[in-house]
């Protein structure tokens, strides 16, 4: 950052903070940025290449002399994945004026508190609050991320723009069957609360992949008492449902429960259902997301437009101001694990879509 | 068994037998039985009912003088659950000349050996072998047990003639997914390993109730790495299918395999199978079985026929003898449980039933 004539800081979230400045007086600033963290066992670019690379970029205009009419802020994220105290966005919700006091009092795994980690990395916790931009002040929040999926590998290109940060919502099901000896009750009398999950596993399948917009999985299954001879008595499932438009979210949910209550009433079974989580959907600015677009068309690349399954900084950033993503290809579409990877050819299209994006501002 | 005029003894296998004798010279035997023992948290009823019913008709026999031109001896056989050696029937394999010694090595949980536990109950284990009957000197072999399933309650019926055994196979199923980011991969790119599970499970439950000579259950699912938030890379399923015709039970199997691998094959899911376990069915002799319809009849009890999907002792017997089973009807058809329930007026009409048996012989 030094090297690039950026001013350095840190804030008290434990954000770092370069600043390429604008000769104008009363600029406005333009945020890049992304986390430094990833998870254990992750892999190279999760995150921190959306630090690297805008440095990368900013190093080129202060070699060139070009300046702007706007201040450009690089920001790495202090804690994204919520690994230590597993709590997500703890940095951008700092920058954006959103962090909650009451979750320095976390602890990690060896009872040290955000707290006291923060103050032993040289912050004042208590000051956080006043580390936050203020809205008048930013023009807007733009992340270069690795996709962390397939999509544009299979399309054959190096970068997409992020229409929207998906929405996310949880359930627990447990199913109650009736437990019994495999080889004395006939199948029309069973209760098989696995034949159930069963079901519902394959309709919700069937459901999610019924629409582009949909994605859901259920991940965990815990049978008992799981003996090889012994008829489920009760199986408890997870469901994971996401979507980049919250009305589709909620409309599947529905034909889901609908689903499931018909499903489960027809093998004779009762169930208990609870909702345990619910993130909205961001939507990212068609203002930024266009300029964008246009960027990678003027680098002479075919713009692709998907949106984000994944949670991202901006899910906070976009409390404060507009946001925008640029997603670039990884290899297999693979994330969060050490095979992370991505050409060297993709990073330098990214860099010159920034560029195009920052000259076009 | 003294009060009702029997002699007593014990084998090497530490059955108990008390034996009804005849006046006849040379008279052959019939043998009633069941097993003393039964699962740990079970009921009153399995097994042992086996044994005292008949003891109750030998009592009558002898209080009224009544004779027969064959031995009646009634069996308590020391352990058929293998709850404490996991070896199932080592009293039955016993008096039907097929212990194996090997299982004299096996050790319970307190590295007691069966060997050194037969001896300690006063049994002399190295003569197992020349316990076992005769089998030209042996008529039959006959069980009363409870149901064990709710049949003759649904048929509302005290009794019921055996007509089989189930034959009995396990499989174990792994199935191999892609784990993924369950909010980046899109969902026609997806390989979920318990969605395939779930197919296999639908498929199978199917299968069974498609014939009711068939019964079936996966009982058992392990999911890894069973995340709510990600693909399922791979799932572990066990099959268990019983028939009481052993034709069927391989016809179904081949329909099972060939309908896996067309699911798993269009899921774009590998998949690992092996069967871990075969055990033929056992049939129940056609004349004494049809001397138990008689029996029922002259009661004045409809006759009912239905196989046993659990193993019995007959299993083991039927290598020595012909083998007939009577099942009388419990309560919801629960067993293995505290739950385990008889009406008095099913013992009285099960008693009466095995009295006219054994004057019809």
């Amino acid at each position: 950052m030094l090297e690039s004539g950026m001013s350095v800081s840190m804030d008290n979230a434990a954000n770092l903070i370069g600043r390429y400045a604008s000769n104008q007086p009363n600029a406005k600033t333009l945020i890049f940025g992304s986390h430094q963290d990833t998870v254990p066992n992750g892999g190279k670019y999760d995150g921190i290449l959306g630090v690297v690379a805008p440095l990368a970029l900013i190093h080129y205009f202060n070699q060139n002399n070009i300046t702007f009419p706007y201040h450009i802020d690089v920001i790495a994220f202090s804690d994204e994945e919520g690994t230590r105290f597993q709590s997500t966005l703890l940095g951008s919700k700092a920058i954006s004026g959103i962090f909650d006091p009451a979750m320095l009092d976390a602890k990690d795994a060896q009872q040290v508190s955000l707290y006291d980690a923060l103050v032993d990395f040289g912050c004042q916790p208590e000051l956080i609050e006043r580390d936050a931009y203020v809205a008048d002040d930013v023009l807007g929040f733009v992340e270069l991320h690795i996709e962390q999926g397939p999509q544009l590998e299979s399309a054959k290109l190096p970068v997409g723009v992020v229409s929207a940060i998906t929405g996310i919502e949880r359930h627990t099901i447990t199913i109650h069957g009736k437990a019994g000896h495999a080889g004395t009750v006939p199948m029309n009398n069973r209760q098989d609360a696995l034949v159930g999950a069963s079901h519902v596993i394959t309709l919700f399948d069937q459901l999610c992949k019924s629409d582009k917009d949909l994605v859901g999985v259920i991940g965990k299954i815990e049978n008992f008492p799981n003996g090889v001879n012994v008829i489920p008595q009760r199986t408890d499932i997870t469901v994971e449902l996401r979507s980049p438009i919250d009305a589709k979210r909620v409309q599947a949910r529905e034909t889901f429960l609908k689903g499931v209550e018909q499903a489960l009433t027809t093998l004779n079974l009762s169930y208990d259902h609870s909702q345990t989580y619910e993130q909205q959907a961001v939507q990212c600015s068609k203002t930024l997301s266009s300029k964008l677009v246009s960027a990678i068309e003027a680098c002479g690349i075919e713009s692709k437009t998907l949106f984000s399954g994944a949670g991202h900084d901006g899910l906070a950033v976009s409390s404060l101001t507009d946001i925008a993503m640029l997603f670039m290809r990884c290899t297999n579409g693979i994330s969060h694990h050490p095979d992370e990877a991505i050409l060297p050819e993709d990073l330098e299209a990214s860099i010159k879509v920034l560029k195009e994006f920052c000259l076009a501002i």
